[in-house]
């Protein structure tokens, strides 16, 4: 526990947040994503496990601490529905209410289908690995700045 | 997430459980206790980290996967409240009910004191961290047997 922190952070998010920099990407996945084989590819080189905590939650923790990206064509995406990709389910509704109140001016959200997701999420910094059980419910966040 | 296990289980807590035999101890802590000095003692070298479950719900998730034990005098110990030894908290009350619907014939529950606490957790197998914020809200657990 630490004063002004939220103390479902774990010591493994806080460093990993601390670590990335501008432009720096992090996957935030459900329970059934292969979060360990992907994040093999990733920087930390194991997922970031938070137990317990669905996919909102966890934006929540991160939104709270690292600035989006303003500078960018997106700072966040959601992974689409198959076959509905124009389609929210309701943890993207609920993600994403969490993401546009930390969005600073200028940044937008996105989406991305499912098999450009496993790429992108390959190329980020960071999976991390939620208790999330509803599906789809897999987003990518991108680090911004604090001037 | 496997089929017919708990969703908010980890590989680390599910490799931990599977590793242990029977006569070892595993601590499960609150958000305040020293979890990774004290877990650098223990066989595990580190914390299994769980980030948003309190300490009844991850004794909850170890109950329903490893036995515990009737071949000693205790198959679970609580942290002790200083000062007032004898009384319970509400951390208490609530793990010791699911302890005791856990409990294999024979078997009892006792206390311990903080300070021994402290030794004792060093002494076990792994310590798992949890999000418990109610004081004194520290169990140790011991496996038994399947037979």
């Amino acid at each position: 526990m630490l004063i002004g922190l939220d103390p479902r952070l774990t010591p493994d998010l806080l460093d990993c947040l601390m670590r990335m920099g501008h432009g720096d990407e992090i996957a935030i996945v459900d329970a059934n994503f292969p979060a360990h084989s992907t994040a093999a590819h990733t920087y930390m080189g194991a997922p970031v496990v938070m137990a317990g905590l669905n996919a909102p939650e966890v934006i929540g923790l991160i939104c709270a601490l690292m600035p989006l990206d303003a500078f960018s064509d997106h700072c966040a995406l959601r992974m689409e529905i198959d076959g509905a990709p124009d389609e929210t389910g309701p943890v993207h509704d609920e993600a994403l209410r969490i993401i546009t109140a930390a969005m600073p001016e200028g940044a937008a959200s996105g989406q991305i289908a499912r098999a450009d997701f496993y790429e992108r999420a390959r190329q980020s910094f960071a999976v991390v690995k939620t208790n999330e059980a509803r599906p789809f419910g897999c987003f990518i966040l991108r680090k911004g700045v604090i001037l």
